[in-house]
């Protein structure tokens, strides 16, 4: 399994991180006008919607960041968890939002990010994790562990 | 648009509905053990967890049912609001867990479900709304006038 380059780590997304988890998310795609104010909101609601799962509660959210050695924000994505009824009321992890610094390509921060998203959906007890993707980065998260599941299906008004 | 059939009517999933939902999700995949407790538990987590989004209150859960004339569940379904940083702080609906009784076939419930759920997300704001399928449901999807948007990809231990 790869690691984090030294010096660079891995943790939690505060709400101070605004400026560089949204630059970052552009890579991703559109992100729009957001207030730092907002993206406070939105972290704030992340940290506090739990689940309660066999006895323990756990965050629905768990999203993270990596930080360079500088402490600037270089990679961004989250998992969030899913109740369920099927699979004895099971938990469904999604991958969402999974973004590398353009600068920052080749040191595998990508693999690392999902790799450590993966595993942590699976500690929490999930029994699938899943992710939806573009047909052109299968390779990339087949790489990861992924196996192709099914077909993604949108609706936009 | 299609309508239900006179006598049937669509409303949230309750903790009573446990042995029906249960027995129609058995339609989908697996569902094992799962107590009249546990189903309880579960509906009453997706009745209290909310969203603040634009100042307003909104379920993170809307599980449906429709009950035929007699009253009995005869088909499930749920969609829930993610939310993100992306698209101005975005919310996505994701549908899940679509399951229809085999004697109730040929009435177009599943449309009318899906239909439902999608109308709900974008009512709630939802920039789009996404759900994970089989190939060989993608018709039906299409249908419901959602299009083929990428790939679903699943970790599994
Ligand atoms: C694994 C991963 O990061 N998948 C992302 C998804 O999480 C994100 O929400 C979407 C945004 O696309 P959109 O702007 O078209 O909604 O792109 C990709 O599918
Ligand atoms: C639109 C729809 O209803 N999609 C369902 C999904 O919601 C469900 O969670 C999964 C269960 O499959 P599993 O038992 O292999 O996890 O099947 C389908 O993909």
């Amino acid at each position: 399994m790869p690691s984090l380059p030294p010096g660079y780590s891995i943790r939690r997304t505060q709400p101070r991180d605004f400026e560089n988890v949204v630059d970052t998310l552009r890579i991703l795609t559109t992100v729009g006008d957001i207030s730092r104010e907002q993206f406070e909101d939105i972290v704030t609601y992340w940290n506090s919607t739990t689940i309660n799962f066999h006895g323990k509660q756990i965050h629905a959210y768990h999203p993270r960041v990596i930080l360079d050695g500088s402490g600037r924000v270089i990679a961004t994505g989250t998992v969030f968890l899913e109740r369920k009824i099927i699979h004895e009321g099971g938990l469904v992890g999604h991958v969402e939002d999974i973004a590398v610094a353009k600068d920052q390509q080749g040191k595998q921060l990508g693999l690392i990010l999902i790799q450590h998203l993966t595993a942590l959906a699976h500690e929490h007890g999930c029994y699938k994790v899943i992710l939806d993707c573009d047909e052109k980065n299968v390779g990339f998260y087949e790489k990861c562990g992924y196996r192709r599941a099914g077909v993604e299906m949108d609706h936009r008004l």
